[in-house]
């Protein structure tokens, strides 16, 4: 029997039907009309032309739909077709996983590699103070099996009167122990002009969380010859840092490494707040290893240990961690460094958890 | 003279023509299906349909678009369909401005209106302590011609073991100050059961920042005969803090005025961060009178006047402020309370701007 | 040899000496005067005195300390010697792992035990709507070897206009599967009348995050003779959270666990920010059991595989997830919750994963 | 008469009195040691000596402190100590009140003069498009008697897909067009290596929010010799936003101009969240000018109004927007920027509050 919903319910399927014939017959339309711009040079975006259709249609709009709904299905259905105007020649990121299914693999010293799955460590102090600090960290690394370690010869800090770091200086302090352990170095670089001498001395460019947006270091990292490793900003939305390595890989250099180190909120027991979530959704937006600085991100040695654990189980490809023979004297950031028993203790506990071999 | 370019525009056009005919003509058959639901008594929003709806128009679909942007495509068009459903019968929110254009006035003890333009100010101590110390700030008040006061009974404090306020006693000793000197009483009620003793002793009820989703006392606070001034939340949208009036209205109340207090940042040099164009947003989405307690959104009292100048401003209806005779022995809250001689000053300096009286 | 650097700092050493005998001195009759006021019944802190004896000291500061560093200096002292005067009877927390060092334990339906280093999973839909949609959930759940349930009887939504859920008949319905299955059942409880039926129907009760700091529920609650699930508020800090547990502790109920759901960030790519790091630091602060919900957390089920995973890593005690028959349909939250075939892989991702059994 | 109380409160008092003395004694003291280590070139912290004092003092404590409330109070006394130590030479930051008392004044073309008292009012295209763009804007300022304009050159996008401006050629134009209508020029400059270039052709150098905390970048604009317009990052404390205006001064340009922009914070009803209170506190902390950018803070053209009006009463010396001849095909931040007879009208109702010409 045909109820009257139901004769309704034909007619509606029916308008449905010509409705979707229409959008494809639109979206031909307007592919065909990208391909005659494409071939004049001229962009396919008319701001212009869309406001003098909407003008159009909404004058002839009889309802019962209102202006504003009018206005805004045709935004829509605007905007989808110029998605297919520019289907094939658009730019997907080159960070996509899209783009590139397979994950992005970073070789360093050695075996050791980025990326590949097996999870890396790297630490050391948060600034270069002296070869012997240097040379004191590297040889508790080695011992324990660590291939790669971090140290800030260029120190960004908030006043101009706090300790800015031993500069070139600190990079081939870096260089000398990096070559006598095997060690790769990664160290901070904050000038576009230092990438040359990076390249020379250290193994990883790390590009801080303060320059995430310097978009004329990204440029400059871009066209260095060695890895980079981004950190997100303070308070850098994920969609923010992708496009900030998407710098990076545009402007030549395909080896970049995220590194997730907490996110400024009103929390205050910890420095910053780990954001976990960003460890999957990172792995699954873009194919370039991600790694978590848990110093940073939490700012408590207490609970460096399950933070670690949590961001391997999450998928991350390597932890960060500041170490130093002394962290009561040293010259910055003294109450979230590891000193080398402590090390030992972190590392010993990753290893037993079986998450850093899967 | 028809270049290939003109020409496909003008196809473009003829199919947004066909298009424009055929969302209306859907429109009118969603519209009808609307009304036999409705006489059948059968909700209008039939979620499994839509989901056969998109799955048939997939089938069916042969590009260029592809089926997501189809889906997204229909999903926009129903839920416009939708809209033109319920359009009728939608309940536009009751503290909308669309529904109700002019601005809600809330009248008080004496000649005091809230909400007509020229803008009041609350001043009063955190906690009430003792009869002594109401009537030294009341004779404050009166003296320098204010009219509300305010004073918290009931204390929602974060550790059970601090002071949690006086309760009904604070309430009756709040009733026979306001008596004695012809102020009007704001307290915070934070039980549904209290709101007849509120009715029968105080003024105006406030529903406190912690209490802005407490939506049982919400309820309650709908059904009470008094004013309400409802707090925004420790970090509440301006839409979550409207949906919160909305149900004090709903359930028969209208006599609600909003207040920002600040809300939780990154940011320490403030208690809260003050969302200065909440004032102007709260006051084009509503018709409620909308005030500013600088005391919470800045906690520091040597901004107080700059702050609350920007408040008037931007065009709040009135400044909630807390005044205490000796703030430095307060049970509660002590560093952000003016004593009498600095509220004075408070007072004149706004009084001097100009901004009070628009 | 002696330096002139030498000895001044012997000099040095010897008035560290006399600054620590007087130090204990002035503890020692701090101490005793607390006792004395103890017996005549006056509260031990007395800011007035404080500010006499700071504006004493420092008429009689010849320097070289300015005014200020003295103030401070000796508010520090005087803080101090409070915290002697209180020490004996002084509250420690009850919620405190130094109050009560083993873990906090509880027994549910079957063997199934909260707090005892063995996880357990929650999950069900997040609105009850009918027998059947329970019955469905309830029997996967039993056939995944899952013992507790969730669901939403009470549904404190942002507008009135949303469903508010069944009430008491929704209580009722979780009763009956749960004795049907042998299912333990958590839902949610709004209002302080509603304990006693929530004891006679559920076997936990569930405090939302909007009600984290709604003290009246939480005094309720601390009255009930169940188990009670405590979420963190929107935007809560720790210390918050962990007083809001201890309203409950206080008000007598020893059964609390508690649960991070994510905190209101910048971020948009995911629903909140799962912080991570409040496992490992209530774990430690607290001796309650701590779970993760991963749904509203993160609201998105494309990562709630791995965030489970972290959080188990993390040292969490349990993770909450919403599972419906049909989410598609669902009257809440659709996005967010699984269906059946989506649970059962959560599930043995997370079973293959070696977290869940420690 | 002497009651036992009273009796233990002279014991006090006098304890009260040594411990002043003996404070009095070790600043003197340490103050000394300070000066022979400058002489000697020494760093006047040393960690490892205070560590030994403090294990020194430790194993004497024999309560009833107990030892970490021992190591507490000490720490604060050496940390005063310190504070002795260096007051002479310490370096007070140069953007500091305390410094300098007086308001910092910064004398643009003609007679503008930003910190004076009198307002300012800057305005023009988000980015540089063509010099037709440039005159139509230049001119409607001219008329309405505004004397400053702002136009983007270089501009840092969050993907490098994005318009990045016209670089050196849009700085060329902006000069072209300053000179020809009187305006001073506001203009972003995102490398170190264009600072030559920036003093050659506009007047005043914008450090944008991305690169607050680009030292590189300040430190080359502290070498520039005209004025700078520091903008407060995303997601920046005044602390940070202080320091490094310092960075500035530090490296020799005293003429700095602060502009609050809005912070990164939950709330999406605006682009960002406009922190109102940071103007009195940086007018309070700094003796530099302070505007407030109600585009970007607000991102909503419907209340630039009312909170460019707040800006003022809460004592901004000035006031940015965005201004565009045709807002809808502008190449960057559409939705934000005033078309030329919006921007009359805001200029109007601005100079119709009075609060322009305080």
């Amino acid at each position: 029997m045909n109820t009257p919903l139901d004769q309704l319910r034909n007619e509606l399927q029916e308008v449905n039907h010509k409705l979707l014939a229409l959008l494809n017959d639109r979206a031909r339309i307007s592919h065909e009309i990208g391909l005659v711009k494409e071939k004049q040079g001229v962009p396919k975006f008319d701001p212009i032309r869309e406001k003098e259709m909407l003008e159009h249609l909404i004058a002839n709009n009889q309802g019962p739909f209102d202006n504003s709904t009018i206005k805004h299905l045709f935004k829509e259905i605007f905007k989808a077709s110029l998605g297919v105007q520019e289907k094939e020649h658009k730019r997907t990121l080159l960070v996509s996983r899209k783009q590139h299914e397979s994950n992005t693999v970073i070789p360093l010293k050695g075996n050791t590699i980025v990326g590949n799955g097996s999870p890396i460590m790297v630490a050391g102090p948060c600034s270069v103070e002296s070869m012997e600090q240097l040379r004191t960290v590297a040889a508790a690394l080695k011992a324990a099996g660590v291939t790669v370690m971090r140290g800030g010869a260029f120190k960004p800090r908030t006043s101009p009167y706090d300790f800015q770091g031993l500069g070139i200086d600190g990079l081939r302090m870096l260089k000398e122990v990096g070559d006598e352990f095997g060690l790769s170095i990664i160290s901070e670089i904050v000038h576009p002009a230092h990438m040359e001498i990076a390249a020379e001395t250290i193994d990883v460019i790390q590009i801080g969380a303060r320059n995430m947006q310097n978009f004329e270091l990204l440029k400059a990292a871009g066209e260095a010859r060695i890895p980079v490793l981004l950190k997100r900003g303070l308070a850098a939305t994920l969609d923010e840092f992708i496009h900030a390595a998407e710098y990076i890989l545009y402007h030549g250099n395909s080896q970049v490494m995220l590194i997730e180190r907490g996110i400024r909120t009103y929390e205050t027991s910890t420095r910053n707040t780990l954001d976990i979530s960003a460890v999957p959704l990172l792995k699954q937006e873009t194919h370039l290893p991600v790694l978590v600085d848990v110093t940073h991100s939490t700012g408590r040695k207490d609970i460096f240990l399950p933070c670690a654990k949590a961001a391997l189980a999450a998928g991350a490809d390597g932890i960060m961690v500041e170490v130093h023979p002394d962290p009561q004297t040293a010259l910055s950031d003294a109450n979230q460094q590891l000193d080398i028993p402590q090390f030992n203790d972190f590392w010993s506990g990753l290893l037993g958890s079986g998450l850093f071999n899967r």
